[in-house]
């Protein structure tokens, strides 16, 4: 038998293929006990509840991309280096882990009471390391002043990816975060003089 | 009795903000005729299934933003006065139809055989519009050469909306749509000389 650490992380995996491909709703017990070969009792023995399971499938990316993204923050760099140092964080994240940040976009709304909060705090964590750094920009006179809805738009750029990124396309998720961050600090960088 | 049409109209508006609320796939039947007040046969007499209702409520605003952006291509206008007027329609309406858009971007995968595909069809074409008024930029010498992904980034920065627009926020939609296409423009602009 699996140690429980890697059996679960098993379960995950197919329950976050499983959550992206019928919706989480459309998606019961029986078809994650099915997918991963166990009954549905030692089933929730590992997941405590499929609500539980959607709530760490949501996060746990999130919370890592979270904290690759503040150890970014506080190197000795410029507020564009940081942006596209984030950028590929993010875009490679989203395209290892597609079936997982699918579910984080989709079904978050599919949360509730505490669980839904503390996602909801997680996707804040990873708006506001976007906020910081344009802050950052924009304090040391590296980018123009900036409407606070501009983070909106570059969160937009980069989660949407969910919906058409494809892990073997024809540009890596490192180029495409490139051809990203050349167009949006081309609309955010103070013009010279 | 109201008309059929009117019906019908109301039928959808109640389901978008059930799906919106709880998902396609976690509202019933049931749900939607306690909504409407009507019995289940006489809401089905209406709607055909809940299938050919989501898809209603999925492809009628988009194509409906597809006919008003053709207009807008059809004009004799710089690709960066299009790109703004398209900014603006996009986000008013997704403004003005919440739920609709909600169910839209997040529901659209709940379609399966003939359904789907039309559905993904109208997406299709909503995303040619992005792409024709970026290589009448190119083709005029107004935008730099400009790799294919990025209308991925476009699409991503209005699309999101649908997470966090407020009918009744800070900024108009209006607003938001000139601050997005500030950035955008300032990013694919040829630079003068």
């Amino acid at each position: 038998m699996p140690p429980r650490g890697v059996q679960k992380e098993r379960i995950r995996r197919h329950a976050a293929r499983l959550f992206a491909e019928n919706g989480y709703r459309g998606t019961g017990v029986q078809d994650l006990s099915d997918a991963v070969g166990l009954g549905r009792g030692t089933l929730y023995h590992h997941i405590g509840s499929k609500e539980r399971l959607l709530f760490e499938i949501i996060t746990l990316h999130v919370v890592d991309v979270v904290a690759d993204a503040r150890a970014v923050l506080d190197l000795d760099l410029t507020a564009e280096e940081k942006i596209r140092r984030l950028s590929r964080i993010v875009m490679t994240t989203v395209a290892a882990h597609l079936p997982e940040w699918t579910v984080f976009f989709r079904d978050i709304d599919a949360l509730s009471g505490l669980l839904r909060r503390e996602a909801l705090a997680v996707r804040a964590d990873f708006e506001d390391v976007w906020v910081e750094v344009l802050r950052q920009g924009v304090r040391d006179g590296e980018f123009r002043d900036l409407d606070p809805v501009v983070v909106k738009g570059l969160l937009g750029m980069h989660n949407y990816s969910y919906v058409w990124i494809a892990p073997s396309g024809r540009l890596s998720p490192e180029e495409i975060a490139d051809v990203f961050c050349d167009l949006l600090l081309g609309g955010i960088r103070r013009p010279p003089g």
